[in-house]
Order: C-alpha cells, then sequence, then structure tokens
C-alpha cells in the first residue's frame, strides 16, 4: 500500500506533466508558444528576492592563508604552508570585500594586517571608505590607522574623556558588521569573540545615524582641547597642551 | 465628490454594521448566541504572536535613576536628585530583569553595581544564573564576580592566554543581547559603545551554543596550570605557579 505523500505527490507531478504536454500540444497546432501554468509560479519564485544576510562568526579563529581573497591578481595559487581552508577571518574578509561602494568603519583598535590590507583595497577600487577610531590606540605601534591615512582614507578619531569602544562595519549602507572583535591580530588569533553580519535595513539605519553623528562630533573643525575657562590661562603660561588621561 | 478611498471604507463599515445586526437578530430570535465573520477575523489577528524583539541601544547612557527597576517593593517612589526618565541602561536593565527562567552570561569585565545588583535579583528570584568571565579582570578592584559568587551563582573563567572578550547575555535561551559594551560603569557612562538585542531564534541558538562550549571548557575538573613539561620541573623546584601574562 502507497505511503499518502507519495501519492499526493505523484498525483501533482501527474498533472503538472499532462499541463506541459497540453500547452506543447497547443504550441506545436498553433505555432505560438505556450508555457504551463506552474512554470510561471516556479519563474516567480526564482526572481523572490534572496533572504537577508543573517551569519554569526565567532573567534579565535583558524588561522589560515587568506592570500587569495586580497591579491588582486590570482593567476597563481598561494604556495605557503598555512592551511587554505575556511575560517572566521576569511568570512569576515569575504564580507569586507563585498562592498562596492561605500565602508563605514567604526573600531576601538586596528592592527590587523590583512584587515588593513582589504581596507587598503577597497580605497584603491573606489569604495568609498570612511573610519573612525579611538584617539589613544590609533598611534600605538602596530596600528593601520597611519598607512590608511597615507593611503588618502578619512580617518577621524574622538577628543573624549571616554572610549571610541564600537566595532562595527556598514557595507554599501545595508550589511552590518558588529560584536566584540576589535581589528586586531590578538582578537582574531587568541581571544574568544563574536561578531553578527546582518542584513536588516532599521537595524542598519539606527546604526549609520550613530556613525553619522559620531563622524560629525569628531569633525576636526569642532576640536576643544581646552575648556573654555583653561584657554586664556594656557595660552598667558604658553605650556604644553595636556592629552586626556 | 467623496474620496475614492472615504466612500470604500463605508462601504466596508456598512457591511460590518449590517453583518452584526444580522447577527444580533439571529442570536435574539433563536436565542443562541452569534458573531460575524469578521469578529473571528479580528479575534485571529489579535491572538498572532507578537512580532520579534529586535531593539539598538547606544551608549554613553544619560545618567538616571534605576531604583525603581532594580528595587523589589516600589511602595515609595525614589527621592534621589537624579532624573527619573529613560535611559540606555534603563532599557538594558528592563531587558534583563524580564529574564524568568535562566540568564547566561558571558562577559570580559563586569563592575557595574547596577547591573550586578540586576543579576543577584535574577538569582533570588530564582532564575538559573551562569555566569562566565575573563580571569584577568574578574579579582580587579570594583569587580562584581566575588559578590555573584558570594551570593550562589556560579561563575566559571577561562585559563587560556587569549581573553575570554564577549559581551553578551541569553536570556530564557531566547533572547540575545550582544554588543561592545563590557558590564562597567566607565562604559555605560562614557565610552562610544552599542548593543543589539535580538529574538531571533537562529542567532540565540548558535551563542546558546558558544556558551556551553565555553562553559564545559572553563569546567574545573579541566584546568592545566602548566603545560605538561613543566609539571615535573614546577613541582621539584615548588615555586608559585606562574600566572598567565
Amino acid at each position: 500500500m502507497w505511503h499518502g505523500k507519495a501519492r499526493a505527490l505523484l498525483a501533482v507531478g501527474f498533472g503538472m506533466a499532462l499541463e506541459a504536454l497540453a500547452c506543447w500540444l497547443i504550441g506545436r497546432l498553433g505555432r505560438s508558444s505556450s508555457s504551463p501554468s506552474w512554470w510561471w509560479w516556479w519563474w516567480l519564485w526564482r526572481r523572490r528576492p534572496p533572504s537577508p544576510v543573517r551569519e554569526v562568526l565567532f573567534f579565535p579563529s583558524r588561522v589560515t592563508c587568506v592570500e587569495s581573497l586580497l591579491a588582486e591578481e590570482t593567476a597563481t595559487p598561494c604556495a605557503c604552508l598555512l592551511p587554505h581552508g575556511e575560517s572566521a577571518l576569511g568570512r569576515l574578509l569575504t564580507r569586507l570585500l563585498s562592498a562596492r561602494r561605500s565602508l563605514d568603519l567604526c573600531v576601538f583598535a586596528f592592527s590587523s594586517p590583512q584587515l588593513g590590507r582589504a581596507v587598503g583595497l577597497l580605497h584603491q577600487r573606489g569604495v568609498h571608505v570612511r573610519v573612525v577610531t579611538d584617539t589613544d590606540y590609533m598611534a600605538l605601534k602596530g596600528s593601520r590607522i597611519g598607512e590608511l591615512r597615507r593611503a588618502g582614507i578619512q580617518v577621524r578619531h574622538d577628543q573624549d574623556s571616554g572610549y571610541m569602544h564600537h566595532k562595527f562595519a556598514i557595507i554599501d549602507k545595508k550589511l552590518l558588521i558588529t560584536g566584540s572583535l576589535n581589528w586586531t591580530t590578538q582578537a582574531i588569533q587568541n581571544n574568544r569573540e563574536n561578531l553578527l553580519v546582518v542584513e536588516d535595513r532599521d537595524c542598519v539605519n539606527l546604526f549609520l545615524a550613530e556613525f553619522e553623528r559620531i563622524w560629525e562630533d569628531y569633525n576636526p573643525a569642532h576640536y576643544t582641547f581646552f575648556p573654555k575657562e583653561e584657554q586664556q590661562v594656557q595660552k598667558k603660561d604658553k605650556t604644553i597642551p595636556q592629552t586626556k588621561l
């Protein structure tokens, strides 16, 4: 005795085949093209918008070779001794390098050479890159901020007493990457970290608004190194400006 | 001349009223209860599942009084001089205190008194609380980990060379709070930070799996304070165990 589901499937398949045969016969007789109704449903289903991206990356990342992602010319495969498989860093780089129009990056500490190369590459490709970072960490040894600035990328940093502790990136104003991960080799290879990659219009818009707010707050035109009361005293004393503690 | 939409609305309203009147008359004549069809649609619409939570919190948070959220007895309103409005910290506390069964917390640095009180309160209410933290930060001055442990809350910490740098919480195994925010007063009041609150089954399950993995990795039964080769030397020398750098 046949199973109910199998019988139903067979009935549907038989109906579709019968309709397709009828359409083919009509097409041959009338010399006009004709398609069964289910073909249009299938066509509509294929043209549906792709489901929004939602990915979670956990670190520490497996150490793998990411040259194939970063090299502009991929004629010869990299011959290095590192494994050439998938890794959390590789997946992050892939998301990042998918940018076509803009990258708005807000990251506390940025010293990863691979991520630095990826951001530089996007800038070379004409992607509009803006970077916001923390003033205390941007000048540390290994920081990529200097080389990004030398490459012509716009970078702004805080002048506050608190840290600019965000770690998020917005790609093409539609994909958000956010989590606990600072863009450092220590964090990528040794720490327990997470990143969420989400294509959610509401979330992206809220983070974009936060980026624009910070971008404007950190506009060099608004720099105030001294409180107003102190400015006169400092000017008279000609002392070196105090850096923040 | 009436607008098309208004006319259509009036027609629908008239139809609904007519149906309701007919049902009422039938009910009176037949002494049986009867409802119009649209009533069932409205009833179904009211019983639809609420849309999943998706909230973004940005810090620094406005400093407000959160006593009303943390006090078990809310008979007398707090008379302190702080403003009593909404704040990012208040919204985080509200989400946290909504826990009814479990709180799985994975946080690098935890020194906020308010968040400490909230976690203690949940434990008192019988919510199953588990905390994972970083070994280097848990013993610093101001850390809440000691008092949570004294209250009987299970806490586990890393023994790795890297940091346990996550900052996420899972409430009742269905709501995820994740982002850049460490649970410290400095981060809440001074830093630029973000938190995402999402009720997404796939995301929550991935973070839950990560939590369980870390919880098991940090099981005290697996502690290995020394590499195997060094253990013998250390034992002979009877030196104090080296803490991680």
